[in-house]
């Protein structure tokens, strides 16, 4: 049943901890300790070659220079860093696997080049300014969970002068999608009477209100479900962007549909593009449903009734991202839309809470 | 990666719900107003075909008598009640499921017989005694969320002397078992340095005692990973059986291994018997490996490390099953156990809270 994997467990990458240290704080800490997740990432041949070809194919910027890792983790960063030639990489992590991080470091014989200094970046001090800051902050849709705040302040209070950040670029996607699987599952309740005597037909409806909420579903998009070219709907230049920028990410966009299909989902996912100093072409990584399946696969955002489409119909409209009035580090994503002739609608969607803990 | 099983939602079926409602009460209380867990229930064949089947077996019990179901959820038992003949069901649901329920009593014409209630059989008013009940009130490893006590309530309150309870009977059994995909988790991380040229070997124990800790996890076991013929180490009789002995259900099992293998966990099952009137055998609903796979999976207890035994060693202990401090509804299972010639050992397991809300 597709709802199970909006239940895995939280996968982004900060960490806040202090003498002011909240309990979501802790319980996002907590969650983040586990080695499920650190598996996940290194098992993800996506995410960590294209972080290692990225760090090797700049290895004229980063030999003999400073480098900064935000929210090292196990430290394979660092390490893919030290052996491109970094002088001196301080990783920093905020969890306890930070541990774990300086226990491989001395496994891999950099224990002179790298350093894992436990504690938030917002809070460590590093004995010098840095020429690279290398850092894998991006959260399901890219916000959630919004670690990309942790590398601006890294940025504005490390990075010297004209220094490189690893990824240097993100860009943000949307394309409406038909979702087979969820209308197979309210079409479950019609097939209960030849089943068992019971006609439970009624329960559909109930079902189309409880799939089709406003939480994000977290999810593989199929090829084949995808409906239009998808659309870049923001862009954000990590050289630049400002915090305060980050408040709100929006944008305008305009997909005409492939052929005539039911849209009953938007997808929404990103891509982050290293520069690389010795080719002409930059190195992206994707979360396109068009490219191969990384472990943040796309987000899908339901809609609560299907809109029917023909070949070149237009599906227009903002996407707005911004953070949970309940907890900043949870994304919502605000989708104003129109689909052909049809009139205006919106719907605000949010990541669920899957940090589990009921403890009073 | 097999962790993500045990994360997935709650799927027991007692609510609590009055002035003195407390803050678990009410997770879960919501947690099982989600239509998922009720598709999951009955989406299980072997649960619903066997529940239906064991109902119109007795229908000479069931034809012109009055039957209470406990935890009604959809309502699907108590029609099939009222298809069996009965004069009237008293369908008791305390979550808000019982709204979907009574739809569900109007579309199959039987709201002369069925009528829901909502409400706990602990407070709820019948206006007669019951000659039957019927409940579907068994969580993970049986026990967890303990909806049993309702059921023994109603029994005590409601029931008329004589009167058939279905099912009537629940047994537990442990078999050791051996886990490869465990292994494989912690085998991971020393393939990573052949593929990203990083040694992360040393994770592998980290990993072993995040993986092996005492969470009990529920998942499929497959048939070919049992390392012995189950054995039974507790029956509760669902005529006689109290409150008071719920609060700590325990028994001695004694396994001898089939052949030569790495013990690495426990699999706890349940079976519960329908009696049947017209049949001179009795009807069993198995949640064993060697049957087909329902939705409770089977409770997986792993062991910090494994154990190596060859045919024919034995493999003996106790197991207690307890409520867990912390809440009421959850359980805890210590198993003391020894194999072979080796020492005995201990070790307690808990089913995490999956009710996913970290709301301060």
């Amino acid at each position: 049943m597709g709802a199970e994997s909006s239940h895995k467990q939280l996968r982004s990458a900060s960490c806040s901890v202090g003498e002011d240290k909240t309990r979501q704080d802790t319980l996002y800490f907590d969650s983040y300790s586990d080695v499920t997740i650190h598996e996940e990432m290194i098992a993800d041949n996506v995410r960590t070659n294209t972080y290692r070809t990225a760090i090797f194919r700049n290895s004229e910027s980063i030999r003999g220079k400073v480098v900064l890792d935000v929210g090292a983790g196990t430290g394979v960063l660092s390490i893919f860093c030290a052996q491109a030639g970094a002088k001196k990489v301080y990783a920093v992590e905020a969890c306890s696997i930070a541990e774990q991080a300086m226990e491989i470091v001395k496994q891999n014989n950099v224990e002179d080049r790298v350093e894992v200094i436990r504690g938030t970046v917002e809070t460590v001090e590093l004995p010098e300014k840095v020429e690279v800051i290398v850092s894998e902050w991006m959260g399901y849709a890219l916000l959630h969970e919004s670690m990309l705040n942790s590398v601006l302040y890294a940025r504005d209070r490390w990075l010297k002068a004209g220094g490189l950040i690893l990824p240097s670029r993100a860009e943000l996607y949307i394309t409406p999608i038909s979702d087979p699987v969820v209308e197979d599952r309210l079409y479950f309740w019609y097939t209960v009477k030849d089943q068992y005597g019971v006609d439970m037909s009624c329960m559909s409806d109930f079902a189309r209100r409880c799939i089709k909420n406003s939480d994000i579903t977290v999810s593989t998009v199929a090829v084949e479900d995808v409906l239009s070219h998808p659309a870049r709907f923001a862009e954000l230049d990590l050289h630049s962007v400002t915090a305060e920028e980050l408040r709100t990410v929006k944008g305008r966009f305009r997909c005409e549909s492939f052929g005539s299909a039911a849209v009953n989902a938007f997808c929404v996912y990103f891509t982050v593009t290293f520069p690389c100093s010795d080719k002409p072409q930059s190195l992206v990584l994707s979360t396109s449903p068009f490219k191969p399946e990384t472990h943040w696969k796309q987000a899908v955002l339901y809609l609560d009734f299907p809109v029917e489409v023909v070949q070149d119909t237009l599906v227009s409209g903002e996407v707005s991202m911004f953070p949970s009035e309940d907890s900043s580090r949870h994304i919502c994503i605000h989708v104003d839309y129109t689909v052909g002739e049809k009139k205006i609608q919106s719907k605000t969607f949010s990541i669920p809470d899957w940090t589990a803990d009921s403890q009073p």
